[in-house]
């Protein structure tokens, strides 16, 4: 095995100490470490790092591998082997979700995943939501279980995840973790009360490098955390992962990232601007679109084709299990091929006469059968109520208001955009063709749209990755110009005209053909 | 009262947030600071005072007192209060030596002195010196039984300085330390082995600022400690704090600073250079000098005055008490009154025909009686043995040695020093005329000699009282150009003339005439 060397482990060969040269081992080991990096920041060592340097530096003969951190402006020496010490050094990267939670380790010396996995937030007992989880907050020792349930939780799964590949969390050095603004302040048991109120303030939205033992994570005693910051309470640390996988920041052409969850979070930008916006965009693009409530899994449905002639469905589960639910990317589907198929209108409404059989009355309200009840692994009906389907309509004319509103807002029109870049896991499940048949995104070649799979998580891994991130994400923070969604009379209109399928103007649609 | 506002404590009035103003808490403060202090440098908060940021900004609706550090390039925002409290923010000063260690609290707020006390330090119950208390710190557990000792010692010291002027540990917010570097390794718990192994090796020259309660001081869980940084093994902080102190790197004119303790530490040094030595001095100039190993207290000689006529003693005890011992200024006094007298000759030895009755013979070696047993608080003669001038004459012969060495490595005569500063507790009692008699000083004018108190002392709460003191001291120790003592013939030479008193060459003495 060659000399460990990367962004963050360095080799360094020192001099040893003599009557001539006699400086201190914390001043000769900075000196080195000065010289290979090629740099005059300063380097700072804590005082554990102090405590064993003098036994560590004369058992090697001085040749150390040093785990460097490159904070904003300096430098943070975190560790030191002895040079022949072949450990593999680890990073961990976290998308911490409302709903899921995401882990990635990263081999710190080539960069390359060691190891993923997931986990149902642990606070979704507390709640579902993000409004119930605060408020919850804010009873007597609210945010201290809040805070215990995710540190618990994450704790045993990185434990686990470590495990899993032969390693240690003492393997693991450096954390970056990005989630919205809600879910960074429980993490970091920073008091939310005022993210929901107006006008809507966070505690921090740089919370910066932090020690991880600080906040209560277990790993190397000396590990490093680094999360994302925030621009404000509706445009999170998530996101900015985002434009950073993205590179939004770095393109010439103006390109969009948007990000359809609970908030229809929508990022234009280039290398010179980036502005945002977010805005509700309900709950019906969140998993909790139907009343089954589904997660995208094993038996859910996921996609969805209605023969227009004879309006026969075929389905696809995850995993091709027999279904148990729908998850929001089939919904989109549903809808856009319902609509194709005639069987809702262009106002979203189903249409009795042509979707026949399929249409059940339930409580006094329409439901359209997806899935019969004999055919169904829960042994009842798997239904898409009106009431889902007004739900989703809205949410795409929000969405695509929203879209609207922020290229209007900087003299551009959406057929001018080249990438279109879809964030969020589910995102990467939305079929491209379908979302546009709804209106939900611009009527754009299907190429020019990018999934970036989970972009919160794979920024957060690309943070662990190179050598200046740090600075790079905040450089990205402060040029964000956020847009404050101002709901004026312009805003109703546009918004009632996307309220259509999939649009009252058919001409921003022209892909979109009735057959 | 009026608005608090110092170098570390800062009031600020925010404007507070609104829909068109929606920064975070934290970052609305930082700016509020920057632009209160003019500065474009960073300014870190810490995860606990992140989560306290909320409530105390709306309880005191944006109006706070900020309590501040000025660390190195970047500044610290140690707490922030309501801006109607009036409570006093507190600075501790502590001047850590091997005997004794000496406390004093600083209101932040005007830079005065609150209170001052002193201790034994406790590792004393290990070993009176540092060889001794190094050697243990190499037994199991030993370093960390000696670190205890004197987090233990302090923290009970700092309490009971608190109480006795209405205030508590949880006030104090910064404290700097300085001691030389071995008993800055031990409070630091930094492995000492090196420091008495050539090539002599600290572990840390410069620890830096550093939270307070990670290295087991109980003040402010906030707090930070600023240590004072060393030059090497031999030329520690409590040195630097002295520089300081006396302004020798501000001064235009070239002055001198000896330190007269275990080692003859000596800096020479203007506005554009400084240049330092240590040597050992050897046991004599400390307390130990004599059998009854006195440190200065009630009851021990500290200035004696011989006739030369009559050979009577006149003494003066500390306190005024029956004498009970001798310190080392006394011995100083001591041998410079019996060479005046005729009672020692240049060489230092007892001259018995002129001594007298004072003279006593034990164990084979010649003693002069001090004090007589039926005068002494012990019951026993007070005497200073012909071993302990021995003693005192190789010390003198070094610290002359070596202030010739220094100035001369400069190209400048001693008898071109402008001022003379003396510092230690111990320097402060040294009678000039005395040290000059037997040559341990140079022959300037008595009122070029400047008693500097506890410099060290000094030296650290002058670090507590002003913005920018960390990084001067950080210059400080940069500037020191340290001269290894080179035992060569040439030095050797020296040393041999200077081993009489005053010296072989008496013109360098012209003012000591013996009548």
């Amino acid at each position: 095995m060659s000399e460990p060397d990367s962004h963050w482990i360095k080799a360094v060969s020192l001099p040893p100490p003599s009557l001539q040269d006699n400086t201190a081992d914390a001043e000769r080991l900075i000196a080195g470490l000065k010289n290979a990096l090629q740099t005059d920041d300063e380097i700072r060592i804590d005082i554990a790092l102090f405590r064993k340097l003098p036994d560590t530096l004369r058992q090697c003969d001085f040749h150390v591998r040093c785990i460097l951190l490159r904070d904003i402006g300096r430098w943070l020496l975190v560790d030191i082997h002895p040079a022949n010490d072949t450990r593999t050094v680890v990073g961990l990267a976290v998308d911490l979700g409302t709903s899921r939670v995401a882990l990635r380790l990263v081999n710190l010396m080539d960069g390359l995943t060691l190891a993923e996995s997931g986990l149902d937030n642990p606070q979704l007992t507390i709640g579902p939501d993000i409004l119930t989880r605060i408020h919850y907050a804010e009873s007597a020792n609210g945010l201290k279980a809040l805070n215990d349930l995710i540190l618990d939780g994450l704790n045993k799964a990185v434990a686990d995840l470590c495990r899993s590949v032969g390693m240690a969390p003492e393997d693991v050095y450096i954390m970056a973790l990005a989630g919205n603004t809600a879910m960074t302040h429980l993490f970091l048991r920073l008091d939310p009360r005022w993210l929901i109120r107006e006008p809507y303030i966070p505690a921090v939205n740089c919370p910066g490098t932090l020690k991880a033992a600080e906040i209560g994570m277990s790993l190397n005693p000396a590990a490093r955390l680094f999360v994302f910051p925030n621009t404000g309470s509706y445009f999170g640390g998530d996101l900015i992962a985002g434009i950073l996988y993205a590179g939004l920041h770095r393109n010439s052409n103006t390109a969009a990232l948007v990000d359809v969850g609970t908030n229809a979070e929508v990022v234009l930008g280039n290398e010179n601007w980036l502005i945002a916006c977010a805005g509700a965009a309900g709950p019906a693009l969140e998993s909790g679109v139907t009343k089954m409530g589904m997660m995208a899994g094993p038996g859910v449905v996921d996609k969805i084709w209605i023969d227009p002639q004879t309006c026969e469905f075929r389905l696809h589960t995850i995993e091709d299990q027999t279904p148990r639910g729908i998850c929001g990317s089939g919904v989109i589907d549903l809808a856009a091929q319902l609509y194709l198929a005639g069987m809702i209108d262009i106002r979203g409404k189903l249409v009795p006469s042509v979707c026949g059989y399929r249409l059940k009355t339930i409580e006094g309200m329409m439901h359209v059968v997806v899935v019969p009840a004999d055919q169904s692994a829960t042994g009842a009906d798997l239904t898409v109520s009106q009431a889902d389907l007004d739900s989703l309509v809205r949410s795409k004319a929000a969405m695509f208001t929203i879209l609207e509103t922020i290229t209007s807002s900087v003299g551009i029109n959406l057929q001018d955009l080249r990438t279109f870049y879809v964030a969020g896991t589910f995102g990467s499940f939305i079929d491209a063709r379908s979302a546009i048949t709804i209106g939900m995104l611009p009527d754009l070649p299907l190429e020019s749209s990018q999934p970036l799979g989970n972009s919160s998580l794979n920024g957060a891994a690309l943070a662990l990755t190179s050598g200046d991130r740090f600075a790079e994400i905040d450089h990205i923070r402060d040029r964000i110009t956020y847009l404050e969604l101002n709901v004026n009379q312009d805003f109703m209109n546009r918004f009632s005209a996307a309220k259509f399928i999939p649009h009252t103007n058919s001409a921003l649609f022209p892909s979109v053909m009735v057959t």
